[in-house]
């Protein structure tokens, strides 16, 4: 059986016995620090948008009852594991204790403010009160401990920006990262939801990858559109939604003239958007999903079905420096950084 | 509204409207050739695993329920498309029209025995009698029609080897093609479910891409691992469960002296086993899933939960050449050849 000096914190698991705590259905948050382990002192929970979508229709959109909902799952998992979405998000607190086993490690010291970059999906998290619920920008203040495994990775809070921008922007670091190794010089790129949290540094780092290549926004609604446009990244926004694959097609390959794409990624948060990226790609492209509304049959058997030969990656919220690039984004694109502060920084 | 001549076939799509026929929940199965169609007089299908497995169990195991249900969906949606599994599955059957907008097409006549390599979960199926069911190699003989649009793929029936032979191996096709591109020389390879009929064809190519580098095969129950090792492709065997990845990663790691594989691949038929494949790859390694039954979320928040840098591929069902190339790998490697002989062969 595990010891507590296990990397990926087996010994929190509490049933079912001998899976990850991610795939736990219940894990151990006891507020105490084993030998692996950083306990934190949490100030926000960021819920993930697929999550905050399910809680927020789950509780007619009253906040009082979203956080009772939030309660509800963190007495049953011991997580904030959203049980229908499979989905967690991410927190920002203070380091309260480091465990023997990694006090050496140099990288963290009692009282830094950090922000877990793995998933509330796998956190202990033992929480005491809700404070505020940010219906709009899916946060919530409050007073929990968490605990960080040895294999958690995490971001020091930078100084340079605000708190809520920072945490809005490692929610989603993933993305830009993956964009800046799949885009080359030159490629043509269709980007899904391009107006949302993740689109928007996806539109960014694209834009910088490729250089003269064709950009191509989808996002959904008038306002929406009109943020993207004003951005200036993309060559064409479309308004469009996003499911409906027929329409898409014929209005990217429109704005394509009659090409296709070389990257499509997916950054919207509703399901059934699959086959609408597969056929933008152009034979040998590559379709990145970074929504967790992807469905993985709707993916591999809607590339079989219409004979496209594409690569279809699932987005790993991780890569290596995900988080130090993506503020590195923020502050080299003032436009974009300014889009956030709008929409994240604002109380 | 779209024309009959549509390459995918979005004119036979009845409910919801505006889908592309995979994901409509129902489609026209009229047994009538349009423009851009090709009529097919099928012989046989073959219901991909997943999906018998789910009608198997929600049958007792008896073969004439199984039927009924088969017949039900069908009746239902106009497609072999398991509602439960939402996969489909594959057939073989006799061009007996085809469309005039393909007719010069040249490379299919009437009278031809093909398969089609669409998925059944997309294909218009008028079914009128199923003759026997094969509960253990998931295929039914029957009397129906089905049609197969302008993009569908298909591959010419070989005269060399036996038809279920040829439609075992087309219906895994796509997963020793990209083993192909994927296994470099001298790489290390994980294959989950190497006993299978997608494993097997996965761990002959892999060996042949790899040359001298290692490869390790998991497999479930002690006859399944003597069939795998028994081929000799595999340097190491392990008999495991692959949904228990705390094990996994402790014999994999073993097995490899601490070293982890630059190319996992999961052919298994069973959920869960994302985290198992995760833990077995290595920094900026790739994990292709192959199987259906892997779940979206668990594989991007798996690895982002346990900080590891991989890519994650969804398992396209279609890659170009896959038919021929599998057929050729089965010629060119006796010792597989004989195992899907003695496994599909019998009647
Ligand atoms: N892979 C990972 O590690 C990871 C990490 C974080 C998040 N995610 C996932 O990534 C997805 C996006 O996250 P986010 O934070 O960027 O969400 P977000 O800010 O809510 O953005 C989603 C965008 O999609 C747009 N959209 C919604 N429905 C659409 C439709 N039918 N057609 C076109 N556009 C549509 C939305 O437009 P409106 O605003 O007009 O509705 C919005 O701009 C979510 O599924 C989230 O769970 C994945
Ligand atoms: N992406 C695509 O386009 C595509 C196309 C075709 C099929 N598929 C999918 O690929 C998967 C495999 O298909 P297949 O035809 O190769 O199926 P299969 O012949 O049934 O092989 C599955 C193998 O997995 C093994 N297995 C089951 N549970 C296991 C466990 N807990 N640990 C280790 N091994 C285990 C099985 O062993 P036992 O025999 O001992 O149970 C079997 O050898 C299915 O999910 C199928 O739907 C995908």
């Amino acid at each position: 059986s595990a010891t507590q000096t296990d990397p990926y914190g087996l010994y929190r698991v509490l049933e079912p016995q001998g899976v990850m705590p991610q795939a736990a259905w219940r894990v151990d948050n006891t507020p105490v620090c084993h030998d692996s382990e950083i306990l934190i002192d949490v100030e926000i929970l960021n819920i993930d948008s697929a999550s905050f979508t399910q809680l927020k229709t789950a509780a007619d959109n009253d906040a009082g009852k979203l956080a009772d909902g939030v309660f509800e799952i963190v007495r049953q998992r011991g997580k904030m594991h959203n049980p229908v979405t499979g989905s967690g998000g991410m927190l920002i607190g203070r380091v309260t204790q480091i465990g023997s086993h990694i006090a050496e490690r140099g990288d963290v010291k009692v009282g830094d403010r950090i922000a877990t970059l793995v998933s509330l999906s796998l956190t202990p998290l033992s929480l005491r009160k809700i404070h505020r619920v940010d219906m709009r920008n899916a946060q919530l203040d409050v007073e929990a401990t968490a605990v960080l495994f040895e294999s958690g990775i995490f971001a020091k809070m930078p100084d340079d920006l605000p708190d809520r921008v920072a945490l809005a922007v490692f929610d989603v670091c993933g993305a830009p990262a993956q964009t800046a190794r799949l885009v080359q010089k030159g490629n043509t790129v269709v980007i899904f939801g391009a107006g949302g949290k993740s689109g928007l540094t996806v539109l960014a780092e694209a834009r910088r990858q490729s250089g003269t290549g064709k950009i191509v926004a989808i996002e959904y609604g008038e306002a929406a559109c009109e943020r993207v446009a004003n951005l200036g990244f993309a060559d064409a926004v479309l308004n469009l939604d996003a499911t409906r694959s027929a329409d898409v097609y014929q209005a990217v390959t429109a704005a394509l003239e009659g090409n296709l794409a070389d990257v499509v990624i997916n950054c919207v948060n509703v399901p059934g958007t699959e086959m609408s990226c597969i056929l933008c790609a152009k034979d040998q492209g590559t379709v990145y999903f970074f929504s967790m509304a992807t469905s993985f049959t709707a993916a591999a058997l809607g590339a079989e079905g219409v004979g496209k030969d594409v690569h279809l990656m699932i987005g790993n919220g991780y890569c290596k420096g995900h988080a130090h690039h993506a503020l590195n984004l923020l502050r080299e694109t003032p436009a974009l950084l300014a889009v956030f502060e709008q929409k994240f920084a604002g109380r």
